[in-house]
């Protein structure tokens, strides 16, 4: 399953180490961050739950194989090396952080450490897992603390990046802080909540407004949320309070959200609906949400499809996996690379989280604690030998572990736009040490 | 299969549409771009064979309808919804433009009619499986055309949004031009060409970038593509020029590609290896390989990954759904929102392709041939009553048809950047009459 689903130089490279007979050799490779997309301040870690599901499934049919023997680029692999992906299973250990955890820039999320040609060829997988659901939470982890206790709900699998990136958009973006998502796999699958109830099509479908309307009262009940914009608004806003209850409320879907949600709020209020609720969607992201929630638009729920399910402002997430250890029996040798714009740090690292900082370490480092507090250690055992540790935490979880962690971040940290300062990360005195001695090192292999 | 991938409220307004006794009623809807992104003045259609198979594999399995019934939104349901659930078939009729065809903002790239509850609920899906590859599909033909007949390979999986959008975003720059991908299942799946040969972690893996270099010209042969910036550019292409034949080329990764590609051409020249390539890779874009191609950079390929796999500067297409007519019986009625900023079109359309201009005309109308030559109409049918029409051209063939159509556009409207007049597309003279008399209706509707 899934054997594949990598790009094809993991798999050369997969068959030169076989041929090159570092078959026994252990690697370790560690999942990061390079640089913080613009306007974060923070990434929260997400998609380790899928992440772990595909190490412990990964391999390659016979037909799978078969294709590779084909490629001009295996004419020289040793036939060898196609029984051995047959036999392929990942039986290597891998660390990582908490879904839910925030990290900043450096701060390895996941380290692997296995049979080099293990540990190769998931590197594509797992950057894409990891790395495209933590982009999501980010980006919804920043709509809620900017929405402040008004729900923010996930819509945007209609603009997702296919179908499946759709659901996977939704569970990352509960984890981040949303109420739930319009996705209705992510909830059958994840037990997430799920939203939804008409589009202007519904609308447009009956002869008038009010027969959708109160065809919709019907079916819904108190879950009816009457979109209000597919003629005239504030004529929609009326003919909804006109209805009475049972009703949840309207949704504002076009148009100058603030006027727009003053109009109907009063027309609500006049009507004797002051419980009746106003939804808003439409184009709307963090940034959007800040504006209405500084005039204090009467908006009780933001729906955020578009630019949550893409990351709009940032799609991407600089994040690499790079190897950083390599152990041939007893002798390791530590790996970095030192061009110019793209260094990486040598060495397996563990990251101490203290109130004020973090440390990161090398992995076997037991740092001093302080003020009687011991900091948390962030990369937990996972997968050891090929097999599970122990049931990861569920989505629900992750969420309430975003929610806490999130909150004892300093709130300059959190906020919308670049902050002065990023958070501040320490490499401890021994990594320090070790990055000097590779340093040293590679001056030698580059020769 | 696939059933639930939807958002939440397709069915819901499905399980309205049969408590409203409207099971019968046949809803026409045409998915269309509202607005080009900027610096697009086309988008290459693309993803229709993903949704075709979507909509004639459509089934909700007997735990997922249970699921829906646990639901609050279904407290109100009819009990025979959740049959009608039990017995879904699409059975309705698609029409869609060739995969590989250009098209402008407002323009159908697919219409289906069917009974609405069919043809409310896959909106989402087909939005977001087409709204993503044609995405991508013109993210790479911008590149491609840019590139100016040097190779443009799609290298993007790592940092695409999820895996399985990895794949699909490999088929699409493959429909969009580029040469193949990194991606090993695409290959796979689609049999599009797939490139790649080593990473960092294959040089730092060994104790000299020597050893590496031979150990990578042993295993691949004419195929080998040195990466020559883990420790020092110059210093790699040296290396790699000193192993001589056979080798396709160095890759560059890092650094000042102008300056470093004319150092390392010398550098290969001098060494009697004028044929050795240059592959170039790292954080492009077509902006980047206009500043490249513009400066005569000795560049022979363009590895292109994160925005090409994310379409970076425009993440999202503003690709709808739209209801445009509903049939009851022999009386048909033409429906279209005219809220303030976000107005519809009524009525089934067909586009037809002048030499010059593109004509969006009623579906019914035959227009007029001019010059002897007729107009290419774009809609073309797909599946009729639930079956496919016939087989869609597979993936290589809707990349000649990309690539013929492109060349046919004007050069003005290829431009990376917005052109200054949009590509002429007119409204027929039947479809303005059934604006003004749709909008006349709507006033009612309202009431």
């Amino acid at each position: 399953m899934n054997g594949l689903l990598t790009d094809l130089y993991q798999l050369t490279m997969a068959a030169g180490y076989f041929r090159a007979g570092k078959v026994q050799e252990r690697a370790t490779f560690e999942l990061y961050v390079r640089r913080l997309p613009r306007n974060r301040n923070y990434v929260v870690a997400a998609g380790l739950q899928q992440a772990v599901e595909y190490l412990l499934n990964l391999r390659f049919t016979g037909e799978e194989i078969d294709y590779l023997r084909g490629l001009p680029q295996f004419a020289g692999a040793d036939p060898g090396f196609f029984d051995a992906l047959k036999r392929f299973r990942f039986t290597g250990d891998v660390y990582a952080v908490p879904e839910g955890t925030p990290v900043f820039a450096g701060e390895p999320m996941l380290m692997l450490r296995a049979p080099i040609m293990e540990a190769q060829i998931p590197e594509t997988y797992l950057l894409s897992m990891i790395g495209f659901q933590s982009l999501i939470a980010t980006k919804a982890a920043r709509a809620v603390e900017t929405a402040a206790g008004r729900a923010v709900v996930e819509f945007g699998t209609r603009r997702a990046h296919s179908p499946e990136a759709g659901v996977l958009a939704a569970r990352a973006a509960y984890v981040g802080g949303c109420a739930g998502s319009s996705n209705t796999l992510a909830g059958f699958r994840f037990g997430i909540p799920v939203f939804g109830t008409a589009a202007h099509s519904w609308v447009l479908s009956f002869p008038t407004e009010a027969e959708a309307f109160r065809q919709l009262q019907g079916l819904l009940g108190p879950a009816t949320v009457y979109l209000i914009d597919t003629y005239d608004t504030l004529e929609g806003a009326r003919l909804a309070a006109g209805l009475g209850r049972p009703m949840w409320g309207v949704r504002l879907d076009s148009g100058n959200l603030v006027e727009l949600s003053r109009s109907v709020r009063r027309i609500l209020d006049e009507a004797g609906l002051p419980d009746a609720k106003i939804m808003a969607t439409g184009d709307l992201n963090e940034y959007k949400i800040l504006e209405l929630v500084a005039v204090r638009a009467p908006i009780d729920a933001f729906g955020v499809g578009t630019d949550l399910a893409t990351s709009a402002d940032a799609p991407s997430l600089g994040a690499v996996y790079k190897l950083v250890e390599v152990q041939t029996g007893d002798v390791k040798r530590y790996t970095a690379k030192f061009s110019a714009d793209k260094s990486t740090v040598p060495g397996a690292k563990q990251v101490f989280r203290y109130a004020d900082h973090d440390l990161v370490a090398c992995s076997w480092e037991c740092p001093a604690w302080r003020d009687d507090k011991h900091p948390v250690a962030l990369l937990r055992p996972v997968i050891a030998g090929g097999e599970l540790v122990e049931p990861l935490p569920d989505t629900h979880a992750a969420r309430r572990h975003c929610a806490t962690n999130l909150e004892e971040l300093p709130r300059a940290i959190r906020t919308l736009f670049d902050a002065k300062q990023p958070y501040p990360v320490h490499h401890s005195a021994e990594l320090k040490k070790l990055i000097r001695q590779a340093r040293t090192a590679a001056g030698a292999s580059a020769e």
